[in-house]
């Protein structure tokens, strides 16, 4: 089924204790997508660039089948970027630069040919942005997953409540979801942030899993202890597009699909972490998938008569 | 199977966000012994108390099945008080008093009806205490569980590395693992641990779950989340009574009966969570504890084909 990912198609400059890149393709909407793209042949890009935006770029994005008539690049103008410095610990980073570029006047289009949508993913990005792109799409889509980061809440904390309003899963760090509920107790958070309008929720705790909420029924998900974590840049939207990308495929929206989902998502998110940028989420076989997946299962599975 | 449990059994004066107690009884082994008793039948404790300490505190634990032989009673002493205040995020406290009292010169007497024990837990206490109960054994246990903290590192971990080498399973924290083996990823530390003596490693991520290390093997287990955390004091020690008093009565040491007990200490520390001290994990029923043991189970099963 298609599924169209919406975020920001970026250039990123990346510091962690293990050395730093140039200017290399980031970007919630470009990370989402690559992940996606492994379960869905049917990616839809909606973003900006500039059109220092190398061509080859968005060919690689055509390569993984991901459609990109709706990356709108702007004569003239520069695209997104963002440079950051990883602590030692991996967990915690300083911004060094963010220029909006493209991103400040962005105005989502929607091409006719999406328009059959069934899965819709709005990438981190102005509230604002994402609910025009649900208005937009003249039929509402079967499922949307909306994520977003605090950021949002401390400066339009009003319209992001409109957004959440309006879609079926988000997800959300346990910091984020605190912030948003105004709870510390995770469970206690859950239950409110179900009644702002999402029937899902999903809380990732990065190198403690993940957590999925529906009703009263509670998912936890593991995530793989890893030696090392090289660059954490994108593990979130990789694993909201793997995520959103194994449910268009499966076509069932279910408790126990979501579950699966979510360690599809997981181990997709736990290659991305081990080189820069997208350089490992690029060129995956389907073998490495899913012994990755056959790891989660072994990780967490237990026996109890 | 019989199973030794030696730790402080002593008086806590604790706070929290949700209110505060006066003197109660607390301690490691107090904690390990409650819980394992739900499991074994054949639990002797092995501690130290002043004559402050209420007969009737003593008779909780024969009620509970517990031998009590090797608990010395020091007359004219007073048993060893702690005191401590958590933080709203109840994931860190402030130590207010440490009263060392019987601990001080605590030597550890094993009673002669003690020396056919199978299983032995090491609760938190000074390395060389903890060794000298090793030594004391005639008969070196079928299991040694050794539970320790950072304190130890910070002042004697020459001793503690002793220690250490004799045994069979390590559990400590995510942090403390990372002191232990001066290495952030746990996978690393792990690795380091696990070649100091210990086969298996039980890294305690509390709200986040648990890590069980066995060679290249690693299982990820869930914490249930809980709406509300009254009063964490004890809970690691309720999880290491409930994980050896599972296994003493498995009696097969195999890495799934670990991992099944490490689900059923869990289980137990999360009761132990709910109120303040041992007060929820004094009367349980087998129902709670199968029903709990079934909310862990559906916590975090899922089948991908």
């Amino acid at each position: 089924m298609s599924l169209i990912i919406i975020g920001t198609v970026a250039f990123d400059a990346i510091e962690t204790p293990f050395g730093k890149t140039d200017k290399i393709v980031g970007g919630a909407a470009t990370y989402a997508s690559l992940a996606a793209s492994y379960f869905c042949n049917k990616v839809k890009i909606v973003g900006v660039v500039g059109d220092d935006f190398p061509q080859s770029d968005i060919d690689t994005f055509t390569e993984h089948g991901i459609d990109t008539e709706g990356l709108q690049v702007k004569k003239g103008e520069k695209s997104f970027f963002w440079s950051g410095k990883y602590h030692n610990d991996m967990n915690s980073r300083d911004t060094l630069v963010t220029e909006l570029n493209v991103l400040e006047s962005f105005d989502p289009i929607i091409p006719e040919s999406y328009q059959d949508c069934e899965y819709l993913m709005l990438g981190n990005l102005t509230p604002i942005v994402q609910r025009t792109v649900i208005e937009r799409l003249k039929k509402r889509p079967k499922l949307i997953v909306l994520d977003t980061m605090n950021f949002w809440m401390d400066i339009m904390m009003d319209d992001l409540l409109e957004t959440i309003k309006l879609v079926d899963v988000l997800t959300i760090n346990d910091a984020e979801a605190r912030q948003l509920a105004g709870e510390y107790s995770l469970v206690k958070a859950a239950k409110k942030i179900l009644a702002m309008g999402p029937k899902y929720l999903i809380i990732k705790k990065g190198e403690h899993g993940a957590l999925l909420f529906n009703e009263d029924k509670i998912f936890s998900a593991p995530a793989l202890p890893l030696a090392e974590v090289f660059d954490p840049t994108g593990a979130g939207d990789t694993f909201a597009g793997g995520f959103i990308g194994y449910l268009a495929k499966v076509g069932t929206i279910s408790f126990n699909n979501m579950k699966n989902a979510i360690i599809f998502g997981s181990a997709l998110a736990s290659f991305c972490v081990e080189k820069f940028g997208t350089e490992k989420i690029l060129n995956l076989t389907e073998e490495e998938v899913s012994a990755r997946i056959k790891e989660f299962v072994s990780l967490s599975a237990f026996t109890i008569e």
